[in-house]
């Protein structure tokens, strides 16, 4: 029996999203399940095993016909040993650590590859989304932090220790706000979700004018980053100001990792990416500013365009291999 | 008759340096003959092609053991129909396209590979210098400007455009020193020997205490970096401040380099490295500032170690494929 088809398994901290495509990436079947994090996450593994024995027999697929398993993780991956730790979401503690290896293979019978998840949905972009399955795609991911995933010459950069493609540690401003990593002036710090609040509330502090972001700043009113890009979509000057900073610190790192690698193109995607093309627009002028002219005129900025399906497609495509 | 033989050649505007090593990267004989730029550099590949040809039946090497021939140039390279043009050094002109591949695989019998000069050495000190061999490997070479070759999972990364490791033009100082690219504050315009003199007048303008430095830039006297980093090792404080302004640059952008690339080291070379651990050591401070937890403890900064021999033998591994 031909093996044609792909398993691609997004695990967070709230849900394990599933799909099966063919090997072209095409996703045919998809469904999630909760991520049950109790118990030190011990349930993690076998739902996952459970849920992809279960849906394989529902869909009536031979094993036979599966390539490969590939999943995408949050945590500290050993991709030799198959194994992951430190994914504190998933209650997986640093000491904890789990043969997702081993045992999900043991548990259905197919060959698992494992990745991080930023990596995975960078990859999943390059293959299948905005990247146009180009050899060079440089991925930013801008959610509650700043995750990345770096494709050259068609694959992933690791690295010697993994931390390949830790756009979000890159330092863009020096002596700047401190990063939970312990040094300063990290993108993460500037462009996440958190880092547009802070900058909000910064600005806010040091702005006299009339503002709505600024009045709900003073009222201690919730400030999410989703409020700041709306608010400037509405033309309000100071999350205008707000906005210009993220997207100054955004062109500045893209157009640096755009400088030494030369990506067909660099992709934003994650949450704080949903503020479209406003957001996109402005980084790229950033962008044009930092880039020299080879750059400037061959590395595109573009807008991730898989949504949540990043994961699950990234995933398939590692199991490719 | 077996192929146990490589060929790298490495063209430069002064010299075009010849070596013949065995298919591990060692050099068994090597060679050089002056670059004639006359004629619009029109003797230039036939010369070269004449050079390996009378060194072969000068060592009596049989050309079926020769695996192939590598080799690293200035300027544009097009590595797919193996031209170059734009190599200002060797008076060819952008519009004065050489078909060096052609010219040299039909004028030897062999087959050629080429990629630019600085991504050719990268290659050199990642096989068999400071880089051991590892399959992440990033160098940055100092001279007059400041170039690059980036190694990922074994490979060079070349990008969409040619333009990967191109780290010369990262940018370390926003609105920064104008560079010949048009852009500011570009790695290259601090860390190149131009750029260490024009640190070291911009910061004797500044200075009013007593230094050997402040009153040589006074008198008007030829100022290179070599002078700057010999009255720096000398205790001259202003030298010393520019030194560590150069090592705060390179540093800063060394470790952006690795927190997205993680390589097992940067390796350091060119002209200005040649003021060896009293730049490499400083370097590293800075490194360790802004390098992240999991790359500070896993890439090394370190100095290159094969010299002028990084072209030749990085041309050689370019022919291994």
């Amino acid at each position: 029996m031909a093996k044609d088809k792909l398993i691609g398994v997004d695990l967070g901290g709230t849900t394990i999203k599933f799909a099966i495509l063919t090997a072209e990436g095409e996703i045919q079947q998809k469904w999630s399940v909760k991520t049950n994090v109790l118990e030190d996450g011990s349930h993690i593994v076998p739902d996952i095993i459970d849920s992809i024995n279960h849906h394989l027999d529902l869909y009536q697929l031979d094993k036979e016909r599966i390539i490969g398993i590939g999943m995408g993780t949050p945590g500290t991956v050993n991709r030799e040993n198959g194994t992951v730790s430190g994914a504190f979401n998933l209650n997986w503690s640093a000491e904890n650590v789990q043969n997702v290896k081993s045992q999900i293979e043991a548990g259905t019978g197919l060959p698992l590859t494992i990745d991080n998840d930023a990596n995975v949905a960078g990859l999943g972009e390059q293959w299948r989304g905005a990247g146009n399955n180009a050899q060079d795609v440089a991925f930013i991911t801008l959610g509650t932090g700043v995750g990345g995933g770096l494709i050259a010459n068609g694959d992933l950069i690791h690295g010697v220790a993994g931390a390949g493609g830790e756009v979000g540690h890159m330092i863009v401003e020096p002596n700047g706000y401190l990063c939970t990593c312990g040094n300063h002036g990290c993108l993460e710090q500037y462009a996440s979700a958190t880092g547009v609040v802070h900058l909000a509330h910064d600005f806010a502090e040091q702005y006299a004018g009339k503002s709505q972001l600024k009045a709900l700043v003073d009222n201690g009113d919730e400030v999410t980053s989703k409020i700041v890009f709306d608010l400037a979509k509405d033309g309000d000057f100071l999350a205008n100001e707000v906005v210009n900073k993220v997207a100054y610190y955004l062109g500045f790192a893209s157009a640096n990792i755009s400088n030494i690698l030369n990506p067909s193109s660099v992709v934003i995607g994650g949450g704080v990416s949903a503020a479209g093309e406003f957001l996109r627009n402005r980084i790229e002028e950033n962008f044009k500013q930092f880039a020299f002219a080879t750059v400037r005129t061959s590395t595109k900025v573009k807008l991730a365009e898989l949504g949540n399906d990043a994961g699950v497609i990234g995933a398939a495509s590692l199991a490719r291999n």
